[in-house]
């Protein structure tokens, strides 16, 4: 999920966005729903892992996202690999 | 990591090179420095995160994987995301 | 998904995949798990919807295609549209 | 399909295009022509089926879209699938 | 339509292969279905236009090209252009 | 040949560019050196054929289009190919 | 690392901010966290070696880039290479 | 070298611009730095090659360009081929 | 012009047909048809540039390469400068 | 520069080979040629800087590279940066 905030956003406008989305992702969170969240270094990305019940759930919730306008974002399906000694439950 | 294994590889040396690969993940996730790993759906490939204490370390792990020779390997340096409510230490 | 055939396959083993791919194909069309399959126009692969319940199925799915060894396979995650006036289950 | 709707539309011509849009693809799927439509989960951006009688009549409905200028379009011909059991006739 | 001929291959193979596929060539030609073939200067590749009926005409033409196991084919539908004044018939 | 006509563009000023665009196009077919030109389905972009003495004639052609402020051109040149039936002379 | 200055830019805000850029790439120098740094000929862009002690550090140091708003940066994480002979520290 | 003048440049500065680039570019060529220009059809574009001392000399020609800031450049070095009759000099 | 020798050619096939390479390259850069030829650095490539009548010749010129079977090449159309104080005939 | 050796070597051949690499590295090492190399993690790859006279030097050391048939080098030329403290005469 890279984010591009244009630069001449107003900066009350670019502060609320940016609280609204950190809430959401800790409501997320909380949730066990937003399972990972990891800063890409040296960039306005992150790689975020969900647990969700399946696509439609999915999609709602990057739909919702306060940045999501400004958001390109890669979805990449993954599940449990064979090795994995933890049997947790990560979804896509 | 994308796994490209030739197809015309003697069943037996492909057998024991897949045993390897899992025994080595196993005990690297044991130890705490594989912290996660998942199957990419549709493909012979996982994403991984690990938790290492530098490049060095890092670069140890992946050379030595029994498959390696056979692998494409991206890295991605991840930090802490300011939104994550678990501080926890995953690294690169 | 897009199929390489190496071209010194031996005819009988290269009769006997693709038959097998073709049974399997039709038995996860009579289950309703492979919804629709198109062929891509000019070339050696093609377009298809599965109906699965998670990841997990779609992966073993894929993963036990006759031809998988042979195939690049990318995987699109799809919800329904909310202009779809048919109101269809159609997942991965 | 991918839309990247101005960030600095007019909210009024924002509904009214989207409102439009919605109408035109829900006309053309009752008279058979967009066969389906699919939500590509993250993106603003879908994944259509159309049954057209040749490429003067795909261009004009693309071309006619009320989204059409904010969208980039990739058209891929498709076939019959000979593995296909549903020996429907879905086009382009 | 890059052509990528084995540099092993048996040189009465070849040769069969090329005269082979001259001849499909020729003869779509003379029925009117492969109305334009350009050469690629410097590389051996082809830039065609066909006029075909529907998809599975393109698809069966191409598909059964002598050629066809050693070619890399992209296919861009086209139509009629309105400040075309030759109102031809060329298809896909 | 993409056109990308910014949205903003006066209605007046693109009507005019659009027209001016059609007759030089038409005036060089007639002269016979826009051998070809296709619309390519769902885009905003053409596929032409041009018959000209050399390099120098063809970038003229082109840098005076009306739109060429507008587009992005790819040229590939294109010689006769052996196969072909018809010995026609087009160029570039 | 590319920069990408707005040709709009007020030219005094322009000029503070290369001089910011220059002071705080300056002060990393001293501080032994920026070991190199070299002009890409022809471009707008540096390539850059820091030594730092984890991804935390090296995110820091990037997101606080004075010109950090108007770059696109790859991080290429670098390790000891065997045939070195100056064991030297380099990092990231 | 791409050039990309925005399309809102106020004339009077763009053909200032265009003018300074042209004395620029032939004061090089008397020089005899700047070895050879070609224009690249269909394209606002050029193929150069420049005889330097240096990567800092060509860096600093390529900086001072007065359309630097509405180019694209790729630098790819050149030496003499072992095929070359003449034993010209061209440098980068 | 990238060269792709196989690592396994007969040393006396190869050195054979680097012969006959070199010499046809010389052949037609005293006929004045191979106007430049350069080594790019630290690639088995290089970047020329030739002056002929049209495409059928240059066609001929790089299909009858000795080495052409192991080469991609990539064909630029060139056209003179506005700015070329030399105003040479370079062609394609 | 990523190095691809064939699976399929000889072990004699390619420990013969990869000392002669290490060799030929550390001598232009202590020559002052080869200023840095890195590995670059998870890859058999490296990240290097050399200093040399001209195109024809830095050409020469990497043609002679002992693994440089199995060798994809990418050549950035690098010059000093305006915010180098470090005043040093590291060329290409």
């Amino acid at each position: 999920m890279d984010v591009d905030l244009p630069r001449d956003l107003d900066p009350e406008v670019r502060a609320d966005l940016v609280a609204r989305e950190k809430a959401y992702c800790q409501g997320l969170q909380k949730a066990g729903t937003w399972v990972h969240i990891w800063r890409c270094v040296g960039q306005y990305a992150n790689l975020s892992v969900f647990d969700v019940e399946d696509n439609e759930e999915l999609h709602r919730v990057l739909w919702n996202l306060p940045l999501f306008p400004y958001m390109t974002i890669d979805v990449t399906p993954l599940a449990r690999h064979p090795s994995d000694l933890a049997a947790d439950d990560a979804g896509a």
